[in-house]
């Protein structure tokens, strides 16, 4: 094949994933040329101030403070990168309406206007593609789109969110306790300075809607996802975590049982021996059960310059490579937008094992009584471990149950909680067993 | 897009993963038909024995005995799932002259003549593909060619044979020697009656020369991968291993470093906290360091009915796709075959840390004797081990060293074993540590 004229970039923003893709441009200029037969050229930057020094090798000219010059401009593919809702949804809206391609790493716009972006794609005959929304550099959209077709998925576990993952990695391996390990994530840079969106888990409920839009190609509404953070796992969890053979992970979970899917971001006790657990520090995997092929992990580099860099690059590839084909190159084809395929009853019973880490007075009789309430409600229990003395005359009373309903193990714990010989129930958490 | 008429497939073989893909194309037929827009129909089979009982839903009057039928007859696409070098390579080279497309799960004939069949394809303007010749159902092949483009590789590293994996994780877990191992895992179908090609390494070697040719972009032959296989394995190395934070792995290893790439199948020490060393029994798994994206895993079934007809059909499904795309869809493009990228020198210098256990004779000043010869020969030590006796008066001694040239290590050992007070050398393992 001959070669053809530069692909035109327009970029929107230039921070850390931007320069991340700049860089890669340029040390992998032969490697994207052997790819697509063509050169790629920055053409427009819109950035907030001319001025700032920038560690990447463009002409000054490049930059804009004007929007309109990198929308309306000589450019093919449009690069959003600025992050937020507004005014990037509003930015890729006009791309779109322009007839030029666009890609983001914006998982917040692609999992509430996902949809209707995908739509107006389709309508423009342009693509949209959005592989470093999730997991960073791991390219599981494009994998799940482009190599994993022959499959129904029943199941798309992942850690997806860095930060907590980090928080948690230092908790178990250093001793820390939430606050402490919070700090310290702020000092590498790897917690924000407000770090709720993370710890609240936003970042993987907005990452496991467009993930498991994918994967189970039906629309799946961020607002449908229960969420659960991990600012309540002490030191204590932690610890009856790995005596008990368990990592506690922040998972985002997507299950699909015959006509439903049940989705959540929780704490999970997940078994030491899964690959899940050995996910440590800032790194992201996502861990999924096709009907054809299995179970597959996918592990790698969940945020960073270069790793986002390189999954934003592919998609610009992709665009490139696929430009003229008809074949539906868009990561929306059966995500986040587009057709509803299938028609799965969003649900959550949460029919789960979990962890139920209590306090009561030690005296005869106690753990009968309360093993006799969580009978009557049909949950039964797979391990109890019970400590030495607090200092005073309470313990602590530790339970793993088998799989039961959360209804049921509320209705339990709201009579539990009525003796008087139980002082404090201090915490909850889902036991994964990948079943 | 319309619906067009059904791609016609020819299978070569109906066997473990031809009957996969056909159960797969059954149950997952909206799925594919979503991807593809249109059917996938199975016109022939070639099989040995026309009146065998088979367990998927074809129709009687699409076997056939007579090759040509297959290779002439009414297909778009050939499937051969043969197995074996001859005629499995005669086949495809008939298929591609006849200007079919061919899906491959055949690990020796791309290994050995994929070039030749690459270039074949090229001329007569149709695809080859064979993702399912290494790894299994893992999608590694194609997420290297279609979704990791912006990266260039420094290495490759897999745990590629699934039954030299299963011996090693039932000597490591439940204590069995190699022997019993051997006749477990061939009890459960895991090993062959004569398991010589899986446990001497040399399956690991053909997917390794497939596998990392694609990833560096330039041939590499299997005669220039040099392999040790695990039948030397002890019980005693299994417990070093567990006991110095270790699993031994049969590693399939590629190093790119400046102009170089070294290359070998050998069994290794992995640290129990990398994610290869949480791949077990059959499982098989690929991790990569590209230069943007950083770190990547992939892990899931190397073999089976189900994930290999998957990788199958997911070829297939791209070669329909693709079909009338100029876009390069072979997974030979940069690969096995076709137009040689970099020309980096094959060598193997072996520069890496190793495992050392000998016995010696218990006397005062043995292990500083053994220690200066290591320094004279430029090895350093890591960590020492020495056990209590082993009854009569030898013992022991097990010595991990920091990374060294393997001709200064075999120089060292040379003189050590001429020490009067050296017993025996038992066992020499490389110590992996992913630099």
């Amino acid at each position: 094949m001959e070669s053809l004229r530069p692909a035109k970039l327009g970029i929107l923003g230039m921070g850390t994933v931007a320069s991340g893709l700049i860089n890669i441009m340029d040390f992998n200029k032969d490697k994207v040329h052997a790819a697509i037969k063509r050169d790629l050229t920055v053409t427009k930057v819109l950035v907030k101030n001319l001025d700032k020094k920038r560690n990447v090798s463009l002409p000054k000219e490049v930059y804009t403070q004007d929007v309109n010059e990198v929308l309306n401009g000589d450019t093919d593919i449009i690069i959003e990168l600025i992050g937020g809702i507004h005014p990037a949804y509003e930015y890729i809206k006009a791309a779109l309406n322009n007839k030029k391609h666009v890609v983001t790493a914006n998982k917040a716009v692609i999992a509430t206007h996902g949809e209707e972006l995908k739509m107006l794609a389709e309508k423009n005959n342009v693509k949209l593609m959005y592989e470093a929304s999730v997991g960073g550099g791991i390219p599981i959209l494009n994998t799940i789109r482009d190599n994993l077709c022959a499959n129904e998925f029943e199941s798309v576990f992942g850690i997806l969110n860095g930060t907590t993952n980090y928080i948690l990695t230092q908790m178990t391996e250093n001793g820390l306790d939430y606050g402490q390990a919070v700090k310290e994530a702020q000092k590498l840079g790897f917690a924000e300075a407000d770090p709720s969106s993370d710890v609240d888990g936003d970042d993987a409920a907005f990452k496991l809607s467009i993930l498991s839009s994918l994967a189970f190609g039906q629309r799946i509404h961020v607002s449908d996802i229960p969420k659960e953070g991990i600012t309540k796992i002490s030191k204590e969890d932690i610890e009856y975590a790995k005596e008990l053979g368990y990592n506690i992970k922040l998972l985002a979970a997507g299950i699909k049982k015959e006509n439903e899917i049940e989705l959540s971001v929780h704490p999970a006790f997940i078994p030491a021996s899964h690959p899940l657990s050995t996910v440590k520090n800032e790194f992201n995997a996502v861990y999924l059960k096709g009907n054809a092929v299995g179970e597959l992990l996918l592990y790698g580099k969940g945020a960073g310059s270069l790793p986002t860099g390189s999954a934003v690059l592919d998609d610009i590839i992709h665009i490139v490579k696929n430009a003229d084909s008809s074949a539906d190159g868009n990561t929306a084809g059966k995500a986040a937008g587009g057709k509803i395929k299938n028609n799965l009853v969003v649900s959550n019973k949460g029919f789960k094992q979990y962890y139920i880490n209590m306090e009561v007075i030690d005296k005869p009789g106690v753990l009968g009584s309360i093993a006799s309430i969580f009978g009557k409600n049909k949950v039964s229990l797979a391990s109890v471990v019970q400590r030495q003395k607090n200092g005073d005359d309470t313990v602590p009373l530790v339970f793993i149950t088998h799989e039961a309903e959360r209804k049921n193990i509320d209705a339990a714990l709201k009579e539990i909680k009525d003796f008087e010989f139980v002082t404090g129930l201090a915490s909850i958490i889902i036991v994964e067993n990948f079943k």
